[in-house]
């Protein structure tokens, strides 16, 4: 039998070289530098809820630490640290290993220490808590957005809800080229080079968790200002794009969620920048609409104002 | 039906005066003090693993925090916030107003700001991440210990193991003053005072979450020394320490666990110092031992050494 010791220390102990102590004493010490906040953020993953339990543990060990980064890329910070914990309901060393190297995958491409963790046993649950660093008050908050700012989106919204509809036999998925598509579900890119740079420009910013609508309305509501969107608009592949009629396809791309994107506000004069920021980083930045005194979210199709019942992914909803 | 967002602004969202920004955007901010440290654990509790699925949801929220608080205590560090996750098999709303009750007791008994969490549908599961503040360099690590050093304890030990064995029925507590002493094992008390006061006393220093031996252990491992134990010098209750014949009984004093109480090494020189932080304090100190250059943990009992194949409590052994 292994000890709880044997396993952090086989998986989950690594240099850390941004921290002034790492894992193996009761916790971790590190240097925030100065005239920097420190940014925190936490998710947990729970098995059926978040994940199936047959998914491959590389993915879920990268998925776990990209949605907690994701969220520090919304502020404008700099991931550095994280810590994880986990239950297991038993220790299966060809899982860990392969956890352990998607986990590590994603901590290596965004420059993230593991700095501590805990493991027990229980049923497969994975809760990450992410730490970075912004300058003092330079935080991209939700509540920054000013009446007639362009609201801009990042990527392409609706592929992850597509993707685990096709898994879970709601859709089917025939063409290859859209199977591919599925990677996206499993290995989001957390936007952290974009989220830097709009931090100068963006007066607020959310990442794509729970969906557009869910999550372009913590915006509004914490700004007091309200979005008129054209469904047509919203950045999405062609498959989406070409049948925007089936109610189906609406809700992957306004509520889908899972999607990782960033969606921020900026004002209209910084058009010109947002869209040289994109064509160096590669990633497609489409401006969806802009926000207005009305406290209200609406969706427009065609001229017509969608009836709005699915408000995004809520998992006591 | 209550969502996500209801719950946690409901029970979760207080006040965070330690925090530039709190619980409700995509993360939290806040400052370390000029000069110091960050510190940092997490620790996971899950059902039927920690606690019981019955046990009183306001002792599961004062103890998944007060676990978490005594690691930072145990470095000499001052807690001030923490993120808590929580995954619960459905909303209950008694549950839940009772547990955040007893979390935030606890935060406020210890002044720790609750800047961030997530909630999550699946098996109960609580996962408390802990951030606080030490002078640069002043933290107190596992690996200082020096041959010679005096080895301290704080409070009893087995007090807790003790509870649970009543409560498992393995054993019978009939009198009512050591039935009482079950709340030993649900509302530990992390010695944060006392760690603060230890800074520039202690070589080393650990908290006693998996019984002494394992504890100890660690120190001893990473200080490279050794140390030998006269069973009948560890502090514990009179109904233990009469009795410690009884091979259980010795279990619970040695490698009981869950007791939360400092074990730490200090110069000789120290021990009168030592003594008047344990009575300003009203906390009982006892030196158990002295460490020694040959690397081995033996323990003695009426002169003859125990058989050790206890060696703490290991969620996966």
């Amino acid at each position: 039998m292994h000890s709880e010791f044997n396993i952090i220390k086989k998986y989950f102990t690594r240099p850390t070289p941004q921290a002034d102590l790492g894992v193996g004493d009761d916790a971790a010490l590190l240097k925030v530098a100065d005239g920097h906040q420190l940014v925190v953020s936490t998710d947990m993953s729970v098995v059926d809820t978040h994940f199936f339990a047959d998914a491959a543990p590389y993915d879920i060990g990268w998925k776990s630490l990209a949605v907690n980064i994701s969220d520090i890329a919304a502020m404008g910070a700099n991931p550095k640290w994280a810590t994880l914990s986990i239950a297991l309901p038993a220790i299966d060393e060809t899982w860990l290993a392969e956890f352990s190297r998607g986990f590590f995958a994603c901590a290596d491409a965004f420059h993230i220490d593991l700095i501590g963790g805990d493991t027990t046993r229980g049923p497969l649950n994975i809760s990450v808590t992410i730490m970075g660093e912004v300058p003092t008050g330079k935080a991209i908050k939700r509540s920054g957005a000013k009446v007639g700012d362009d609201i801009w989106v990042s990527g392409q919204l609706g592929s992850a809800a597509l993707s685990l509809a096709h898994i879970e036999g709601k859709i089917t998925l025939k063409n290859d080229a859209l199977q591919a598509n599925i990677h996206a579900l499993y290995k989001p890119a957390p936007r952290v080079d974009l989220g830097l740079k709009l931090r100068d420009i963006a007066t607020s910013c959310i990442d794509i968790s729970d969906g557009l609508l869910a999550d372009l309305g913590h915006i509004l509501t914490a700004s007091n200002c309200g979005a008129t969107i054209d469904l047509e608009k919203i950045p999405c592949i062609d498959y989406l794009k070409n049948d925007l009629d089936n109610p189906q396809f609406q809700e992957f791309v306004l509520a889908g969620g899972d999607d990782y994107e960033l969606c921020f506000t900026a004002p209209v004069s910084k058009r010109k920048e947002i869209e040289l920021i994109g064509k160096h980083q590669h990633i497609l930045l489409t401006c969806i609409a802009a926000t207005h005194m009305d406290i209200s979210l609406q969706v427009m199709y065609k001229d017509t104002a969608l009836n709005l019942n699915s408000k995004g992914f809520d998992h006591f909803g």
